[in-house]
């Protein structure tokens, strides 16, 4: 079995592990950088090995209409594609059907919904979704599940999660389809998922929804893992517009509800301050765009909370951007130069926030881990935080 | 004298040769890329390390608008501002005042125009560019000439060229002042320009006007050679609408004219094709946008002629760029990959297609030198060119 995950060290609810895949071991608590389109965006994949990412995202939806999953798999799958060795997980694109596409018709059988490049119509069901994830080729594939607005009725929520849950059982089938038949001459691309090496198949990872319900996300939880012994849990529908505290109430119910022995991804999940509170409370894996996204709009983290490299306080400052930094701008560039970028429109300034903001989550969650394994992760988490919200810099 | 140039052979007029600046030695000919705002657009200085950059441009008016060259100054000069520790050239904004600014008054003092950045009014003498030009420190600084329109009638062409000298003996005067006076505390900020080491002054380099016309060439050539023993001479005003045979005229009668002990720089120049004529004409060095601002566009060189990546020829192409790059692009990804990149507006589409070509330049003018170092940069020269030339790739 390609994917198992060992727990090395506990702290109340956290967990230091490791998660593997065919494409080499992810050290967890581990925060996912987020390459929608087959990039993550203005980074290089050296850039993102130099920093030490293990695993990345990239987003079947997305990938489907531009440049197709089919174009995706003649040219060798998604880790040849983009030239990423290591394992990629690909979310289903349920969020993006549900939020970015226009004029959705929605039935138990799929969605209809029409692209948001070019208005053409699609029809989504979970077995074409998990046919696009098998053409992409990642180690880790989300179901495609039926997401609904943060803060919905239950009646709504309860609806969206029981139909998520009844795809759920249709992708499990799909791809157990697609792995049962020997692949056709050059397709699927990657040997690795030849009928003959069961050990090297996609690992399918359901997703936890219920909104702001507990007695949905406890059902929820329940029902899923009755369903398979899946190699990890996904947990969706947070972070999209609820209260932080209805966020971590729903995190300790699925973490008491969901089995303790695989990995739970967060999705959507985020800020320096949520990776800690959730990891706290047993959350493995994290995907965000805000550090790339956040960077291209100036936006710095740093160990004294966040700044924007546009103001004019920074015009000849000499610092780089977080002293505590060993990331390729920290350590050779200073504030006045990244500013002068960004107020110059230069392409580089884009690349060197990304770059930082990217490589500061990456770290963080390391140093989790580390907190993890030395048993000291409360005063670690205490410490840091103190010092994140106790900042005078200016806020973003 | 930091300032020497060796010539290690020549093949009739073109020259191998090794110019050295207090930051290093630039083999010559060489092609130097263009970071106009302290960045080559889309690149990160260790790409251009990787490639075997030597000596980059920047340019003086664009820096003293943005973000300064006091900024620059205060942070310790434009090597390390941006983070560049080989040799730097800027560029005096001759060419900038006279074809982005608005609203220009000239007189022989100076010339007043409004900035192309807020419209505010600035005034520009010869002297006051050598202040800019030695706030940044590059190693190399072009005077501050008089530029016209390259199809000028005779007089203009004359009455420019003429004011351009004039202006060239006020440039050395001022700099021969400013490195007389002891620098005042932390500035200049370069230790290397302190009036205690002439080893490490930097280099003014004059440049050869006279449009599209021998005779004024000709004068311009030997007016400046008799004023001083100039570092090395820049030939200005071509590569800026005339036709290709009137301006590989104009290289030979400077080739002439000139002394041949000291580098040339054909500024502006260019295109593989020119490059390959003007090398073969006793150029040393060479500026261009072109390989930055092409790729941004999705045009890439190739040895077999150019290509753009946008188009849907490359939509499943597995092919590098050019099979015989060596590139940090070439190696890595397909064309499919990053026609891709272009048509989701993904930001390291940029940057690939920039390394490409920038690279594709460098290493072009290193296989000059070895041809030229070989004997054989006839031979070279027309089959390199004969197979750009029959390329069936697609014209951009």
């Amino acid at each position: 079995m390609s994917f198992t995950f060992q727990i090395d060290r506990t702290a109340g609810s956290a967990r230091a592990g490791v998660f593997l895949t065919p494409h080499g071991a992810v050290e967890t608590p581990a925060f996912m950088p987020v390459g929608t389109l087959a990039t993550v965006k203005a980074l290089d994949p050296d850039d993102l090995v130099q920093m030490g990412a293990s695993m990345i995202l990239a987003n079947a939806y997305h990938l489907h209409l531009r440049p197709g999953d089919d174009v995706v798999r003649e040219l060798g799958g998604l880790h040849r594609f983009m030239r990423w060795e290591r394992p990629i997980l690909t979310d289903s694109g349920g969020f993006q059907v549900f939020s970015l596409a226009q004029l959705r018709t929605l039935n138990d059988d799929g969605v209809e919904f029409q692209s948001h490049i070019d208005g053409s119509r699609r029809f989504f069901t979970p077995e074409f979704v998990i046919q696009i994830e098998r053409n992409l080729g990642a180690d880790v594939i989300m179901q495609f599940d039926h997401v609904i607005p943060g803060q919905s009725d239950e009646a709504s929520a309860r609806d969206a999660s029981e139909r998520s849950i009844r795809w759920l059982a249709r992708c499990l089938a799909e791809l157990n389809r697609l792995e049962s038949i020997q692949p056709l001459e050059g397709a699927p691309p990657m040997v690795t998922f030849s009928a003959d090496d069961p050990g090297n198949r996609q690992a399918l990872f359901p997703i936890v929804q219920g909104g702001i319900h507990a007695s949905l996300r406890r059902d929820a939880a329940k029902k899923i893992s009755e369903m398979h012994d899946w190699p990890g849990f996904g947990i969706g529908g947070l972070s999209v517009g609820e209260d932080k505290d209805a966020m971590y109430e729903m995190i300790e119910v699925v973490d008491e509800a969901l089995p303790k022995a695989h990995p739970r991804y967060l999705m959507g999940v985020g800020f320096p301050e949520d990776l800690i509170e959730s990891i706290r409370r047993g959350i493995d894996l994290f995907d965000c765009v805000a550090p790339t996204r956040m960077g291209r709009n100036g936006a710095v983290f740093t160990r004294d909370g966040r700044l924007n490299i546009k103001n004019t306080e920074f015009r000849t400052d000499p610092r780089p951007l977080d002293a505590d930094c060993d990331c390729a701008a920290c350590t050779r560039f200073s504030r006045a130069y990244i500013r002068h970028l960004f107020v110059s429109d230069e392409i580089l300034g884009l690349r060197l926030l990304s770059l930082h903001n990217v490589h500061f989550l990456l770290s963080l969650t390391r140093q989790a881990r580390q907190a993890i394994r030395s048993g000291n992760l409360e005063q670690w988490a205490r410490e840091w935080l103190a010092r994140y919200r106790a900042t005078s810099a200016v806020a973003v």
